[in-house]
């Protein structure tokens, strides 16, 4: 087992890192920027170095800095948390080169998997459900509307080179499908001078459902159930849950299944998730692979028992998975609210400033990460989520009651958050039902 | 279900069981007293009813107040808690005639298991292995010696009426016995001017190990494992743990076969706790029965699932347990440091003051129940203990490591705590190999 770990990362993910380190008997590096100079992170690990300035790009993100402080403390191994680094091949080849172990999976795996059009081919070839479309690209209007006719309407039409929205197009039908068509294709030309495009089916009202899977060395992969993470404001997840009501046994089976024959196909090791769309009529589709851990882990740790961090700390030390697929089992239902230094109603914009007060329930069943305190000056450098609140109860319904319980007794004074938005999510008879989907915010609230 | 129920307690267990409610959809009522005005557990409720002074005797054990603030507010039910009223038979009995459903056991167990002669009756009766003894009392030192022979040495001479150590000695062998006698039954008849005595066999170097028991009216009687509560201060308990180290699955099955027997003997309801003693053969014996929710029941929540509190509402409100015994199974382990304001190094003096800066952490497995707040001012008043830091691993060595991470990231600032006595202990190498006693801490401390 490693001696020192450096933690390449800041927020309450570092301080659920070291927390893990700690219990294991692992020394921890914190490293923080300038800004991060009073951050709890940096209090809670027996080492800490300073790499840099606020701009994440000159310390979060500076790769040579952080392998300087991982050579110069002598850490064996760097735990990436997620953002920042946690997905940069190149990063992981560079710890290879300097001995350092770099606890994730390798660096051809995150490049097949970060890759879009490659993720996709392999998970075809592996018998995973992709969302039915083109499988070469298509540059005329005649021949698309061919392919079209195939996969059928309403159908995505988008541009290779696409992004941020640029280039997509929905065809609700055939007689609008030329004009949008045309548009796209100009706008991609326009925007990164490519007229390469391809179709995809369009899944309506779906559902973002992800599996999460955990694999070793010696090439064993266990699922540990899905969770629901369909509420999500501008493409960010605000709430993740465990179960998700909308899955049946023989789907959860199918879908666990088709998650561990994901990874196996491409020698998964480390913690990791593949996400799905699920439509209306329960079929599901590939979306992508994150090959880290994520922020929503926390909900699967508390039904299945199993410390995610720690497992990725083992499997990185060359040893088994702790948990056996045999032994895995699903007890009650968990939550999780992020908590944001932001103001929803001006679109979410960041808040950052001093908590003057702060007050952080407990109690049966109510787990918080964070990493701020009393007094604690949120810096503007960073994301905004300062809290992470999950809830464990029986079901589903005691879960969501002990949510707004929960939160109805957090105290976060000095800031403006999302407490209240998280609060009315609660209490919307259709999230109550379970009857969301990825649009869920903007139906409710825009 | 019930609409409102009054909490007739304060503290952290308060807090809990308003919670508890909360997430039920049933509304609180809090009693305080006037040192309590600023108390967390009057702020948590719907409502809240001032019930007199600072002395417990004028406000938390004063029966009559307490009821009428039951029926000013219309409250259906008053959960007790533990310490003050909640083994008090004849504030049930005053509960049931004024039509208000008291969340516990009837008066008629409370009595019966309350009378130590009559519990240990029952429990013969019952087939539940006592501590061998007198069967009737013994007067003089001649009868006695010749019963003492009986039963064996070292043996323990007790005065039937006595307490708090009075009127009890221990006899190493017959040659001391008749000296050690004299004096008990000497001190028994200036005290408590009467001459009856028993002999009981001495249990030495033993572990307190529980059985959580919960019942309901329709004769369900559900066991959910052991605790093991060796590590004591003068009799009280300052680290709980499930399941206990010293317990084999058979043992365990057979004590908790014990338990719920002793518990249906009684016909009782509610949730509720069988002592024991185990010595070092593996032999136990009954000590007593707490008929109400005790201060260690989260770490039997962490390793069941199951929701100690709200099952005794179910039960009160006359539901059948939802917990059924072949559904029953432990996970991972679990263990309880009760945190004081005190000072250890002055036989445990309480220290009661204004905290003035409080960090409370969280994470993966760790469960905080409190009532104290950054500023609160502890009133002198009543018990010592301000906070519970329960943690849960997979295994007692990853349970050991998270409460001693835990335990150092909690900050008390203002008033002297057990926090570093609590620490020390997790570091005695007899605590890690799991070799405790009821004399743990006399014999590594005093």
């Amino acid at each position: 087992m490693f001696q020192k770990i450096l933690i390449a990362n800041r927020g309450e993910i570092a301080v659920r890192i070291i927390r893990a380190c700690r219990e294991m008997g692992i020394k921890t590096v914190a490293v923080y920027s300038e800004a991060d100079r009073d951050a709890l992170h940096a209090q809670l690990a027996d080492e800490a170095v300073c790499i840099g300035p606020a701009a994440a790009s000159e310390s979060y993100l500076n790769m040579e800095r952080i392998l300087s402080a991982t050579i110069a403390t002598k850490a064996e191994a760097i735990h990436p948390g997620f953002g920042f680094l946690s997905e940069n091949s190149k990063f992981v080849e560079m710890c290879e080169k300097c001995n350092v172990t770099f606890i994730g999976p390798s660096a051809a795996v995150i490049n097949k998997m970060g890759n879009k059009s490659e993720a996709r081919r392999t998970m075809m070839e592996a018998g995973v459900p992709v969302v039915p479309g083109t499988k070469e690209p298509v540059y005329t209007v005649e021949e698309a509307l061919q392919e079209a006719e195939k996969i059928g309407f309403p159908i995505m039409i988008k541009a290779s080179s696409g992004g941020g929205g640029k280039g997509m197009r929905i065809a609700e039908s055939r007689e609008d499908f030329r004009e949008n068509f045309s548009t796209a294709q100009r706008e991609s030309v326009n925007a990164f001078a490519d007229n390469t495009m391809y179709l995809e089916r369009y899944v309506g009202r779906p559902r973002h459902i992800e599996v999460q899977i955990i694999g070793d060395r010696l090439g064993n992969v266990v699922q540990l159930g899905e969770r629901d993470c369909s509420i999500q404001r501008r493409h960010q997840k605000m709430i993740e849950e465990s179960p998700s009501c909308a899955i049946t046994k023989e789907l959860r089976r199918i879908m666990g299944e088709t998650a561990v024959r994901a990874a196996k196909a491409v020698g998964y090791e480390s913690a990791g998730t593949i996400e799905f769309l699920l439509d209306g009529n329960g079929e599901f589709f590939f979306m992508e692979m994150n090959t880290r851990i994520q922020v929503e882990h926390p909900v699967t740790e508390f039904v299945s028992g199993v410390d995610l961090v720690k497992e990725q700390i083992r499997v990185a030390a060359g040893l088994p998975l702790s948990v056996k697929q045999e032994d895995f089992c699903m007890r009650g239902h968990a939550i999780e609210c992020r908590i944001n230094a932001e103001n929803p109603a001006k679109n979410f914009m960041p808040c950052p400033g001093v908590i003057e007060y702060l007050h952080v329930p407990g109690g049966n069943g109510v787990r918080i990460d964070t990493a701020v305190y009393n007094g604690y000056q949120i810096p503007p450098n960073y994301d905004s989520m300062i809290m992470k609140v999950i809830v464990h109860d029986k079901d589903r319904a005691g879960a969501i009651a002990k949510m707004r319980s929960t939160l109805g007794e957090v105290i976060i004074e000095g800031v403006q958050t999302n407490l209240d938005f998280q609060y009315d999510i609660l209490n919307q008879k259709d999230f109550l039902d379970g009857n969301v989907t990825t649009h869920f915010i903007e139906e409710h609230y825009e």
